[in-house]
């Protein structure tokens, strides 16, 4: 992640400190950013390096009181990343429609209503989406090769 | 997924037919490839669309006799994608080295042994790895915008 030059500092919130939400939120802190993360279970915290400089918050970000504890009004991205569809879902759309956050980015693991959200200014991120692609690049490369051992043209 | 012209059509297994393995043979199979999809679970396989054209074996594939019954010989690629890691190492090294299989990728959950698989001629694809980078350009665009609505050069 590079850093950016920018009048005023981000300050963003990432929902769910799994492996991604960690690193995520690891990512910023190093960077300089002011980071806030919120995890249900505080046990998840431990995945964040001895470094953070960010602000854990224990508790459901489905929930307005959590939120506010994380000083949402204050926040530049929201970046929704719990296990969970449906609480990215519910979380994406409180930060987009309640805060008016201007970035708001959820993860969900099923891509089928990934249009409607988008129509809602959410961006998504599907893993399974993102794995096809690098799948098909590493096959593509692959023939590409076989290809030319082959004296064929592309 | 583009369709690719050579001489030989490949032959693919796909290890695990969930959300990214179904979403994967039924590509292959689309766009005329041989595909073997395998999974212990037979009721993954309706995942797989009306139209898919290729064969399905039920059975764990860290087995040798479910790879043979799959003819994992004629191979030009295996990809194992089910959800334990453990799993895929194992039939990604099999594939590799018992079978030596060209093309062998797999998943993983855990991005920290990559390199060690990359020494032994296995691709590994992990789906926080690209979701970090997906965020990261998302985050990057988002920036741009902001200092060029601010009338700053980046």
């Amino acid at each position: 992640m590079k850093n950016r030059r920018r009048k005023r500092k981000s300050y963003t919130i990432v929902v769910g400190c799994g492996r991604l939400g960690a690193n995520l939120a690891n990512t910023l802190s190093d960077i300089g950013e002011n980071v806030v993360v919120i995890d249900k279970n505080s046990g998840a915290f431990r995945k964040l390096s001895p470094s953070f400089g960010g602000i854990t918050v224990t508790g459901d970000a489905s929930e307005m009181a959590v939120l506010n504890n994380a000083e949402i009004g204050k926040a530049t991205a929201v970046i929704s990343v719990t296990n969970s569809d449906n609480t990215n879902i519910m979380v994406a759309q409180l930060a987009k429609e309640m805060f008016n956050i201007k970035q708001v980015i959820a993860r969900l693991y099923d891509p089928e209503r990934e249009c409607v959200y988008r129509e809602f200014g959410i961006e998504t991120i599907c893993p399974a989406v993102l794995s096809m692609k690098e799948i098909d690049k590493l096959l593509t490369t692959i023939d590409l090769g076989a290809l030319e051992t082959e004296g064929e043209t592309v």
